[in-house]
């Protein structure tokens, strides 16, 4: 374990999760490419439901954290932009870059808008997550206020883009980030510039949102400002 | 078969592919609640990897639509926010109401971001959706050349909200959509608030960005303004 993944975790639980997400995904892609007859969809549809049985047969209680996330060093498996365990994510893999954070990304035809390109709302919801990120990696932690993404070009499927977000303003609880996409051909060409602001909530307001979080042993665990835990990987990760 | 739908479709493969969405949203949602053990979850994983390579017994070619899909109608059913299909969509439904786009969505535990709360990129997708299907409901479809969102509180997971979307601007080629979302408790009071300026390309782009679209009997099926059909319900649909 390293500092910057946050506290110790299963192992064992931690390949199980990342070994479903990645089934989940490969399910996901393969439903949306398919062209095999009615009777058979509705024979995976069966087998869906009955893996959704055993699946579903011990939950965690609503607010409880999965006992391999800490959200102090924001470590989320389940987050719908980059977790290993979620069937949405594409995933995004983000890691750090003198001061900012960079990723990549491939997006397979789940993620479609315009024929054969990236719906526009992912590059939203891909674009808040790295800004994001790049907050918490500065230290900065805080929930979204405003997001402006400006579209420059279409993104294709099925073709490697890479990211980055950088903090360009800090001042008290107000953080502003920027950052693009681009594909990994040609990556000075920005197809997609984005601007995030993100404030981190007062004491009353982080009390009255996340009171009531806690982590898989029942301990209290709201977000907020790391320490030296950051959820991008370190540069010289692979 | 209405004619805001398009053209009539096969409606057992309907059935079947909404089928199979419902049952791979459940599952996606059984995933990030499950505390089963890790064997369970390799077992679960392995089940899925089954029923993918069921699904890729057939596939549709690159660049050809499923042959429920009409793009000139705007019907898409593996949308990632809209469509019946995709394992990834809340989904959220959109009807006309008033010359605006009205909708309705609950998301689930998949698309948190904070504890307890959406995250906020998937405003982002929803409401470029949203504002998107406003503007095709206008008959003036173009791609998103800039979203801006406004975040005044965070959406609760697992509570229902109401969306809505209308022109208030239209010039030329450039459209202007106008959007928020809220709770459906306390639907005057807008959590979010959204702003799309859409383009629709000029004939050369449209050339180049997808020229090699079909249909599924193979006949070029590029993306345009639509006629009298568009994606989202009529008023007096339930």
């Amino acid at each position: 374990m390293e500092t910057h993944d946050g506290p110790p975790y299963d192992a064992e639980l931690m390949a199980a999760v990342t070994e479903l997400g990645d089934a989940l995904r490969g399910l996901v892609d393969a439903s949306v490419r398919t062209a095999v007859p009615a009777e058979d969809l509705r024979a995976a549809a069966a087998g869906a439901r009955e893996l959704t049985t055993r699946l579903a047969a011990a939950q965690r209680p609503a607010g409880q954290l999965s006992p391999l996330d800490d959200v102090p060093a924001f470590r989320r498996v389940y987050s719908p932009v980059s977790g290993v365990g979620s069937a949405l994510a594409p995933p995004v893999v983000l890691r750090e870059a003198d001061g900012a954070v960079v990723g990549e990304a491939t997006f397979g035809l789940a993620y479609e808008g315009p024929p054969g390109f990236l719906h526009g709302g992912m590059t939203g919801l891909v674009m808040d997550q790295v800004l994001g990120a790049a907050a918490i990696h500065a230290g900065l932690w805080g929930m979204t206020v405003r997001l402006e993404v400006d579209y420059r070009g279409p993104i294709p499927l099925d073709t490697r883009v890479v990211l980055n977000g950088r903090v360009t303003e800090a001042a008290g609880r107000k953080t502003v980030v920027t950052g693009s996409i681009a594909l990994a051909s040609d990556p000075d060409r920005a197809l997609i510039e984005a601007r995030g602001v993100f404030v981190t909530p007062r004491a009353e307001q982080m009390a009255s949102y996340f009171s009531t979080v806690t982590d898989a042993s029942g301990r209290p665990s709201p977000p907020g400002r790391p320490t030296d835990a950051t959820a991008p990987l370190p540069a010289d990760r692979p």
